[in-house]
């Protein structure tokens, strides 16, 4: 259903032609994100440049209950910016600045429309480091990994990006804006605001600027790979690792069908094995040299058949890339992939991954498995094909056995992508009655009329 | 006012006369917490023992109109436990079970009797840390810190109480009983309920249970002691190690009549000075030996006069102790210490310092300033007498003022006590109206008979 002609008539009259969509052959980039099988078509993409016009179409928005999703470069894995019927999308990609790097108060300030790779950039450009780091870096903004609380592979060691969240600007519903959080490291004046509003996947306002806290970066860094002949000597080797009290700053997990795919993508030299694993450390130099030999002999006395270690910087890049590439290098050998992230604790890894892999072969379906080891955080992605109706209810059906077995095992059906859409299903019986009540409460009483993202996560 | 007498019916219907207290005598103690000049007799004491007692009481609390508030040691140092007039207070250091210590998963845990330093000798017993150190943790209660979200000395590099919540289970005021997070390191799934309940002041609901986060042990730590003859010189050396990208994890700053009370108190020899810098590092020995010799260098370069590195532990301890009375010592030598939390970013340290003593000299009043410098969180202490109604006022008219000065530098009102009562009247101005209008909503949502702390934090 189009948007209705008056509301068309005012955005025109207050955007220009340059940033406000209606053509559908225009809104067709904007009616997906990155989550395989969804779709749908808004009504109009409106492209914002300042606080003042987000609050200028959160008033329009209200005034005529139109609802609007907010977008950044769309590569969520949830269907959290996926258009709803008739919906404004609000882009807030040409919000890039970085508004201020504070290296003597360790602080980043961004509009979010900034992508988390020139977050990355502009920290180490002065010798700091932001540790997030989405598989998606190289295109995902600020403002969406705030959204969706993104994680990515150096979570056990360094958090997600809660963790680097001290401050934000958000547009409320009604239109009104609130600042909250400042440089103090310590503050305890109320409520914590901003951690409401991180992860909270568009549904409680629309963030316009996003205060960031660096770390300094590590002086040293050494990354390994070994391979083993079974995955649960992978999985023994994760736990003597923490064991030891290691914690390194990435610790992946690839199963064979994932290490298949990867060489034939990446082409990087990978043995055939039934699993590898891709370790990081780093820190100060003497540490990091301690820990890789640690961690390579822990590898080695649980049967690794193959230690490499990065001989210089070029090398542990090409390897790290091998592991960022593993989404990619699935999707290349079936029409549909869908990757999901359930997620245990660590200590039920090995039984996660046995159980994962007794569902495929049960369900007839191909699955490659591979995710952040050291988090918990698993990646089953099965390789299949949205055309066959019979596969996809078998799909279907693995998802609700696998998020049903992490719940079993005290873990989480979503550890990095958010609920959005795809996993909307499964939260109320994850969540439980209270949760879901004072969730539901919160919301409301935020957006009365329910304009933001309505129907994701929770209705 | 007394209890109405049918609440206290229901009262010693369910509760023995060991874990119900109505005789004045009896109640005196837990008239006060740890906040200056401020008592208020409560209605009666109940010690609870279970969730489901504590949800018996709310329910009661609830259907009778009375407040509760909640208290644990009672150490706070903003009125937040501070009794009602008419209240039950609901006494939950029974509650002191440590349920778990899982190593596998580096978790932890406990009922919200617990005190922190409980918490902290059973990390250390297998090996692994717990870090917020907040001043009183010898007696604190975890409850009390996660309901406070205390900070402590090491802030700076390990964060606060907040960083270490996983999950929780509270009884909200109708009684109902939520259960929010688990052991996964990554969870996206719903807003973060835990961040809303971590620093509510006991104003959201009861925590019954608490999932702590543990990280390793560091292997080696060395603590050093600088003086130097100007605070300026301590605040450039602070500026110097941050910019040399070294984190410690105690960066605290004493300066000279704090010091002269801890000597008097502590007898361990600290010279006189202007100020006096306390810098420990801690993790890999050779990052520690590293870390140690540049920033005695750094104090150094900026004309430290004497710099002491302890020789071993015990002497490491001695000189952290010593920092660690700095309020004990201090409150010896006035009938009334009045112990504020200003803090702003680290970049405006100096000039804060600077503030807080020219008000000082301004209104006539004596003044020691201590705090953690490594974070902005500064305890400007006036050493007063509430006895003096003159100087009692002048001393309110300096606490506004610095105040003022904090917020207009980008700082808080509140680094680490908390508002409660203390601050209350200073938290308006410093949020802003969205925020506050937002806290409120949250608030009553929550609690719509209001019974939880009534009259903390906020109206």
């Amino acid at each position: 259903m189009p948007l209705s002609s008056d509301v068309l008539t005012e955005l025109h009259g207050r955007f220009g032609p340059d940033s406000l969509l209606t053509a559908p052959e225009d809104l067709i980039p904007y009616s997906f994100d990155g989550t395989a099988a969804l779709s749908q078509m808004p009504g109009c993409v409106v492209f914002v440049s300042s606080a003042e016009e987000v609050r200028w179409v959160l008033q329009l928005a209200n005034r005529r209950r139109v609802p609007v999703v907010t977008r950044g470069s769309g590569t969520g894995l949830s269907g959290g910016s996926l258009p709803v019927p008739d919906c404004i999308v609000l882009c807030t990609v040409r919000m890039s600045r970085i508004l201020e790097v504070d290296a003597a108060n360790l602080t980043m300030e961004v509009e979010p429309g900034v992508t988390t790779v020139q977050v990355a950039e502009a920290a180490a450009a002065v010798g700091l480091f932001y540790p997030p780091d989405p598989g998606s870096m190289r295109i995902s903004t600020l403002g969406g990994n705030v959204a969706e609380n993104s994680g990515g592979l150096r979570g056990l060691k360094y958090g997600i990006t809660r963790n680097y969240v001290m401050g934000l600007e958000v547009v409320l519903p009604d239109g009104e804006i609130l600042k909250t959080g400042n440089k103090c490291v310590k503050d305890v004046a109320g409520y914590s605001l901003k951690d409401l509003f991180v992860g909270s996947e568009g549904t409680l306002g629309v963030m316009t600027r996003i205060l960031l806290r660096l770390i300094p970066k590590p002086a040293a860094k050494r990354t390994l790979i070994a391979t083993f002949p079974a995955m649960d000597s992978a999985a023994q080797t994760v736990s003597d690792i923490i064991a030891a009290r290691i914690i390194p700053c990435t610790l992946e997990f690839l199963d064979r069908t994932t290490i298949r795919c990867v060489e034939d993508f990446a082409k990087i030299g990978l043995p055939d094995c039934e699993a590898l694993l891709l370790m990081e450390t780093d820190g100060h130099p003497a540490q990091v040299a301690d820990e890789a030999a640690q961690m390579a002999e822990i590898a080695r006395r649980n049967g690794s058949d193959s230690i490499r270690i990065a001989a210089d910087e070029a090398e542990a890049t090409a390897l790290a890339t091998a592991r960022r590439s593993a989404f990619s290098a699935l999707a290349r050998v079936a029409p549909t992939t869908i990757l999901e992230d359930a997620t245990v604790p660590r200590s039920e890894l090995a039984r996660m991954i046995r159980f994962v892999e007794g569902v495929a072969k049960r369900h007839r379906l191909r699955i490659g498995t591979f995710g952040h080891m050291g988090d918990g955080n698993l990646h089953p992605t099965f390789l299949t094909d949205e055309r066959k109706a019979d596969e996809m209810a078998r799909v279907h059906q693995a998802f609700r056995e696998i998020f049903d077995e992490a719940i079993r095992l005290g873990g989480t059906i979503t550890g990095e992508h958010g609920v959005g859409v795809a996993k909307k299903e499964f939260l109320p019986a994850f969540l439980g009655d209270a949760q879901i009540r004072v969730m539901r409460a919160l919301r409301r009483e935020l957006d009365p009329n329910g304009i933001l993202n309505p129907g994701k996560m929770f209705d």
